[in-house]
């Protein structure tokens, strides 16, 4: 008799996930302790050594609640045959919010701890359902492709093997393989937006517009995670035609065209460190070639080269600085968020940063036809 | 004093739709007699003499419920100074459920009185919430970013000047004309999907994550319109390298290559139709160089060309055909709607159409490497 059909789903989920890697190498299942990440584990500690690959766990203890550091090591010491088993003891700070702080504290700690390790990947446990609630809580901010493609199912050393299933298969294999997952309180907090979405709103799509809200929300975010890829591909390529070299450039051509953004967790934490303020000039008939969708992805790119935080540069910001190439008329200087101002001069649209930004202000002094 | 601010919005919303067109040339409002449409045809009224046009009205009488044909004689003779300002009487059938035959049966004649007339545009009302239930429904379908982009500003004859104000401002700008809108019972008729994602989900999506809901929906429509665009053509281009002649190809690649297919109304007009059925092959090589969002879009225009109807082609149809190519391990031929196999042979794609497949399900004898 072979094992449960959910716990067969996660086992062979974990397995698809870890398909490239080489005989002797170390993974590791973050664990909270819940039904999504305790099935995670729980595959993983079956697959690894049939895979020829060694299994470990990663448990954090935010220090929120009281208890937590108990509840932590019992997590730790679950008999799964994981090794090494370990929790990280994290504080979590205020910036951001309680959420952003939690998390940012969270991955700092796995990140630090995988690369001791030595680790050739971090396996985290969200499902098809968290995937749904991201895009419908980025759907909610109207920030595009890119934002919408939600969770990717790889991202540096971390990978989310169970994207493609849903939590009732989670919670279905926990209860074949008699594990009791911990219910976090955090996840009946309605303070919390992520869980008002999963208790109140995912329930009122499924009942206004049918089942496979989730599934549909997953897809979407697949779908534009691909169409995101291929257009930052193509404005990379056009980033590199676009930039205009000028006296005593240090290379900006690539530095624009490089991809200097990832999403999530290092868009933040980007966001909020120090750059380099450039500047950039791009040459506006290159621009006028180009689709809006990748004209404006130039231009984003431009504008974090020269300094502004990738964070807060919105879709509207970008809107208002494509105008100067779309709808020329002389306009004066669009200023973006980080003290980053675009002008348009003599067919070129330049990005400057703050201090060093005399006269961003002064039109060119005839329109281009 | 100037007009109601609303008035004015409306006003500014007609005129920039309408800034492209020649003197003398012939505008209609579709009006329904709602709010929306309501407001959008007193603008004409205002706007069309101001700029030089000619502004007329059609209302269509869809004979659903009794007492229409009276309604839209009333729109007709509203004394806003349109000319000509027509009934347009319809037989709505049943393809496609109720709002679907309504609406199929609606643009017919619009379409067909705007080239009676010699129409250069015809405005529709819909506004940025109606913009926002449209993304909501399509969201829910997973059916990537051409969905997700909604309603178009223009579409062959048709313009909506108003997707960027809110329905707010349509009722205020007829409260502040003396004018009033007609309550269509069907929009309070709750078997309808859009009149429950208007009524129920927005407000609760507006509850949990706070206000600007809408305003966020339709800018993800925007932005998902123009990511479209340019990966359309960015796949025309691609589809006519990808595309291998053979003996007797009578144009493939060009059919192919072309934007075969259009949103909303068109689109779901063309799956209904009868299409030629083609051969079309494609080199793998070709789109194994592609990116994943590119390959799929040229994967899914040789379906087409083969004889799927595109309304019944989903993601999940064309995921399947792209693992012929991303991994092939000599699979038999993937089905698709419309009795079109595709089936890989020496390095080539091949989709055929049903009745003249002959061995579409055998595979290629040695995988490629």
């Amino acid at each position: 008799m072979g094992p449960h059909p959910a716990v067969a789903d996660v086992r062979r989920a974990v397995r698809l996930a870890l398909d490239d890697l080489e005989p002797g190498d170390l993974v590791l299942a973050a664990c909270s302790g819940g039904a999504d990440s305790l099935a995670l584990a729980a595959a993983l500690a079956f697959v690894a050594p049939r895979a020829g690959l060694r299994g470990g766990l990663l448990t954090v203890d935010h220090g929120l609640q009281s208890g937590s550091d108990r509840r932590a090591a019992e997590v730790a010491r679950l008999p799964l045959g994981l090794d090494p088993a370990e929790v990280l003891t994290v504080r979590v700070g205020t910036a951001g919010g309680p959420e952003n702080a939690a998390r940012d504290a969270r991955y700092a700690a796995l990140s630090e701890a995988a690369a001791r390790l030595g680790a050739a990947a971090v396996l985290l446990g969200h499902t098809r359902d968290d995937q749904a609630e991201t895009v419908l809580l980025r759907l909610a901010r109207g920030s595009g492709t890119r934002s919408l493609a939600g969770m990717p199912a790889r991202s540096g050393v971390y990978r989310r093997p169970l994207l493609g299933l849903g939590r009732a298969t989670t919670v279905a294999a926990c209860a074949a393989l008699g594990l009791v997952p911990w219910e976090d309180p955090h996840n009946r907090d309605d303070r919390y937006t992520r869980v008002r979405v999963r208790r109140r709103l995912l329930p009122a799509l499924e009942e206004e517009l049918g089942p496979g809200v989730a599934e549909a929300l997953a897809l979407t975010a697949l779908l534009c995670r691909d169409d995101a890829d291929a257009l930052d591909e193509w404005a990379g390529r056009a980033c590199a035609r676009a930039v205009v070299r000028e006296p005593g450039d240090r290379g900006t051509a690539a530095a624009v065209g490089a991809e200097r953004e990832a999403a999530g967790t290092a868009e933040r934490a980007a966001g909020g460190g120090p750059r380099g303020a450039e500047r950039v000039a791009l040459a506006v008939p290159e621009l006028e070639g180009l689709p809006a969708a990748v004209r404006r992805r130039v231009l984003r790119r431009a504008a974090i080269a020269a300094g502004a935080p990738p964070g807060t540069l919105s879709a509207g910001h970008i809107l208002q600085v494509d105008r100067l190439v779309t709808h020329w008329r002389g306009q004066r200087a669009v200023e973006v968020p980080g003290g980053v101002g675009a002008v348009r001069r003599c067919g070129t649209l330049i990005f400057v940063a703050g201090p060093s930004r005399g006269g961003g202000g002064v039109p060119e002094s005839s329109p281009l036809p």
